[in-house]
């Protein structure tokens, strides 16, 4: 990966010269907590009393997740495992506060690569409000990365959770969905510019403020981030709810750049919209409309775009397309199945 | 590893099928909360106000920190993460709460193990009051474990950091040292027997009520788990404390069982209590005499062994052997390099 050899590899640095270079980076941070890194454990202040405490964890791992593809740099694949993770808080209005990182590396894993990785981490954690707490180091035969992000959700706001649809609810998203997909693809096929999807795919960003602004003015929501897809996302919340999700597949939101790049290669779009994952926008349900959703955002000067894309209807629980006869086609997933 | 084939892999399950086998494990304990498992993340009450927040991660990799031993349970592989990390907890007097498990499996996992696993990470974290909450399920190369667990340290207790130990203190060890590093060597050399041993390195016990009641009765304190060995962990308390802790290597308890076999193979049991790793027991510094620190156990009705083995002095921060003689000898860490 290194274009500037020779590169010092973890083994020939040693494991606690590595914790002492990440521990720079730590405890930047750090310094103030009853007990910050280098112990058996760090130790934090006591949580803001009546806060929820919400929890996620995200792993990526060499080779199923992620490739080292030419010109990746390795502080965007720390930024992007902190994403998402933030991305799971944002979907229930949490506010990120601590993590711990878990970092399995071969032995001739480069320490320049190493350290860009953690301070894109750090960095990413810190610009939502997170402190990286530290975590474990080990080796591993390739790269295998977890990390846990824990946030607090404010006392009396609602639980945004997937079971919360409705009959009669808007179904709604943030941004515009298959660029990341459209990005791998760029990358997989080896293919220059296009730099907007292949950003969307290296750079994911955590709808963090729209999450929690959503979660602070809606008395009933369910909403989740969308990280396998939206039809293989969409199917879990209708099951976890009970009900039909029910889209009209010309309403999803599609990038001018996304649209471009399709008919340059002769993709579908909206196939990529509905079944490419790791678009990391959210989904949302609730009783409103689209007019409605959008001046919440606006009046907390959220300017990002969020788009009715369809309706909750009573029935057997899946996910629906709307043809224009009007006629449902369940969608069956295509999206990450991780071990096949 | 299944002695009943044929076994079923994660590959031909699948991950929904994996997930859902799993949640029938997590929901005995998470039905009662805010948002159990199944969703985005999962959301638990409030903690205690005035409760410090103590976190610790551990990562266990296939091949660097674990093999499936001819006869070796899964269960035990899922309660030795668990107990890994609840020392770390216990070396800071902390009550578990919460915990987050990272499961990276290959595809031909057998089904049979993981559930195994999952049940002992389960179990071992229910008895010591912690919920596991979930976490991610992916897929890796080998299996590749990493488990977050959260506890809370209430409101004025002190804080035992490594950084704690002054001159003067008495150096103490609760249990014995050495077994695990026997029972590994039993492993590695094939033998059979020696049930205490090799009990000792699969199923090592955290010192939960032991850590709390030190931190509980004990102003100040500094206190680790020992996982790297006596040696390796001592010198890092001594550094983070910038002291000499100097030991009486006669003092170090060695159990009966040690002693016997290192007799019968020819090994010395002081250089295992010394350089061996994964005791779990806990190194404790504290202004106390010997019988002091017992007189406080007991009167909590914990009956476990402790020792003192030595003092901290002033001077140039290490660990030093203390002779017959008077002289000191100081000990270079032969513990556990995770890189090469």
């Amino acid at each position: 990966m290194s274009e500037h050899p020779p590169a010092q590899s973890v083994a020939a640095l040693g494991e606690q010269g590595l914790l002492s270079r990440l521990s720079g980076i730590l405890s930047r941070h750090t310094g103030g907590l009853p007990l910050g890194t280098g112990d058996d454990c760090a130790i934090t202040p006591a949580a803001t009393p009546g806060n929820r405490l919400v929890w996620t964890l995200d792993t990526m791992v060499e080779g199923t997740h992620f490739r080292f593809w030419p010109g990746t740099h390795a502080g965007d694949l720390g930024r992007k495992l902190a994403a998402t993770n933030l991305s799971d808080l944002a979907s229930k209005g949490a506010a990120p506060r601590f993590a711990l990182v878990s970092l399995g590396l071969p032995g001739d894993a480069d320490v320049a690569l190493v350290e860009a990785f953690y301070a894109g981490l750090d960095e990413e954690l810190t610009a939502a409000g997170a402190i990286l707490l530290g975590g474990d180091t080990v080796r591993a035969p390739q790269w295998c990365l977890s990390l846990t992000v824990v946030g607090e959700l404010g006392e009396g706001l609602p639980i945004a959770a997937r079971h919360a649809a409705r009959p009669g609810d808007g179904v709604f998203v943030t941004g515009t969905l298959g660029d990341s997909a459209a990005g791998l693809a760029v990358l997989e096929g080896g293919g220059s510019g296009h730099e907007f999807l292949v950003d969307r795919h290296l750079r994911p960003t955590a709808r963090l403020a729209e999450g929690r602004a959503l979660v602070a003015s809606i008395d009933r929501l369910a909403m989740m981030d969308l990280s396998d897809g939206l039809a293989c996302d969409g199917a879990r919340l209708a099951t976890a709810s009970g009900v039909r999700v029910v889209l009209d597949g010309r309403l999803v939101p599609l990038s001018p750049a996304l649209t471009e790049w399709a008919a340059a290669v002769g993709r579908d779009p909206r196939e990529l919209a509905l079944h490419g994952g790791e678009d990391y926008e959210l989904l949302l349900c609730a009783p409103l409309s689209e007019p409605q959703v959008r001046a919440l955002l606006a009046e907390r000067g959220i300017a990002t775009l969020i788009t009715r894309i369809g309706t909750i209807e009573a029935g057997e629980p899946g996910l629906f397309l709307r043809s224009d006869g009007g006629d449902d086609r369940k969608l069956e997933a295509k999206g990450f199945e991780h071990f096949t």
